[in-house]
């Protein structure tokens, strides 16, 4: 893990993914303007690291289009780290041009996602990792890579995902140069018994370069999933403000993990995030106003915050 | 505990509350006979214990006016441990007389939730729960007596509840003979770091008398508090079918635990918990019929189970 975790850092890094993970697959294109401000209220509730856009092709994805101005416009939020999905050499070109501090790289973990996503074979995904990894290294050194393991607990096409591929996917990713690389349940198929195991061995595999869990709430399990990864040792978690995102595959279901839901959760357990969740929460007012009619989840914003909850310091009294 | 689990037993005892406290909520009566087909589809889908109602004056809770004969006919589904919520003796001797073969006398954890609620100070509750007690020992040995502490995890009144009175009251309620104690967090304020703190802290004061984990998903941190409480070493949880029950404090919100994710949660990470998912989703039929146009929540039924995950055995293949 890039991330140092404690001290004058919080305890845990929340990357929001919402901007690009949940906005990719609605139908609905965010004007730019509208995403402008959302970032900006992201920032302002804490939130240090932000998965803004991809670079992807425009006429495959219309909803990013304006990945590089949305990217320039995020470098002037002060201590923002701006990520960027790549999902090829030629993205993390356009991406590192545009000023992204930091590329994000889907590898699938299951072969036949991988050639049905990317129409590449994980080998020859590990093989284009390495090729953005040295272009990297000589064009632009201070930007960082990490490449996460994609539909890691499981594939709606190959079914269960054996964890030893899982895990050498990992190491074949940390000695082509990522900077770290996490576990995605892209499908919602995780369970927490499952989540520990396999993020143990991870740990143990590939040590402090152990990047995120991004987990999805498909199947209800995304936050105790989340709990399962922290006790792990997981210290990166991806999740969407409101739960942007919403799976295909699941209607009504919530896609990406509940932002305000998780740094309700780790700031109820005293778990730092750095996030305040009243603003956090007034984050979901221009995410809505760019997406008018849009799905939004989670249950903190409805509930409120429980009472003695002490919100400056994020904990319940005694 | 007095569920042991482990060899022929499942692993967990899932604790159905949804015809109690599923119902007493919602303005809507279930009929009689809806009732009756829903209790048959829960325990045709492996339920082993079902909370069917509750003993309290009709003239308060026209929910539960039919419960002595909700009870005689749970009685007919075979190895089922009918229970009923009793709040006093005067409940208590109607639901021996009914037949339950299980009591659960709910006591607050904190005094003025006590008071608003039962108009008794804890310390009345407690010497009430010896006089039903008494009375079971006289009248109906065989029945099973449960105390559990509510708002144990915070109080929308009082807000944090000290956690030694809550351990202090589990003893308490103990001595004063009751077969089992457990925590309940009907406020949906717990978080899985206080809910393995005090459940461990209860485990170590009252040993296997520690009854069930009532967990509410008023903020989204349901599962993960179960789970938590697992890890802690409980044994029972209690759930509802659909999240029955929304917290009228939390509107769209779910209140209770929904039973089908609770069940995936346990099967997908192998703790046994002796219920047919298919058939438990199915159970939502009934449910619904009786109650037209109810919000019923819950995840598996919407996603479906993962690809791969066997059904039978609960697990997914490899």
């Amino acid at each position: 893990m890039r991330f140092s975790p404690g001290g004058a850092n919080p305890d845990v890094l929340i990357s929001e993914c919402g901007p690009r993970d949940g906005l990719q697959i609605l139908a609905q294109i965010m004007p730019t303007d509208a995403k402008k401000r959302w970032l900006v209220a992201l920032h302002a509730a804490g939130l240090r690291e932000i998965e803004v856009c991809s670079f992807v092709p425009a006429k495959l994805m219309p909803q990013m289009a304006d990945a590089a101005d949305v990217v320039a416009f995020a470098r002037t939020l002060p201590g923002l780290t701006v990520l960027a999905l790549v999902p090829n050499l030629r993205g993390a070109e356009a991406a590192i041009a545009a000023g992204a501090h930091k590329l994000t790289i889907p590898v699938s973990g299951s072969e036949e996602h991988s050639l049905a996503n990317v129409r590449k074979t994980r080998a020859e995904m590990v093989a284009e990792v390495r090729r953005i990894v040295e272009y990297r290294n000589v064009s632009a050194p201070h930007v960082a890579v990490e490449a996460n393991v994609s539909v890691a607990f499981g594939c709606t096409i190959a079914g269960p995902v054996p964890e030893d591929e899982v895990v050498r996917l990992c190491a074949e990713l940390v000695e082509a140069g990522v900077d770290d690389s996490g576990l995605s349940d892209t499908t919602g198929m995780a369970n927490p018994g499952q989540v520990r195991r396999l993020f143990g061995r991870v740990i143990r595999e590939i040590g402090d370069r152990t990047g995120a869990a991004h987990m999805h709430n498909t199947r209800g399990l995304g936050l105790a999933n989340n709990l399962a990864a922290y006790d792990a040792g997981v210290r990166i978690f991806d999740s969407s403000l409101g739960g942007l995102g919403g799976c295909p595959h699941a209607p009504g279901a919530s896609g990406n993990v509940v932002t305000e839901d998780l740094v309700f959760m780790f700031e109820a357990m005293g778990v730092r995030t750095g996030i305040d969740l009243e603003k956090l929460v007034a984050a979901r007012r221009p995410m809505r106003d760019g997406l008018p009619g849009v799905d939004v989840h989670g249950m903190i914003a409805e509930a409120g915050l429980p009472k003695g909850f002490n919100a400056a310091t994020g904990r319940a009294s005694p």
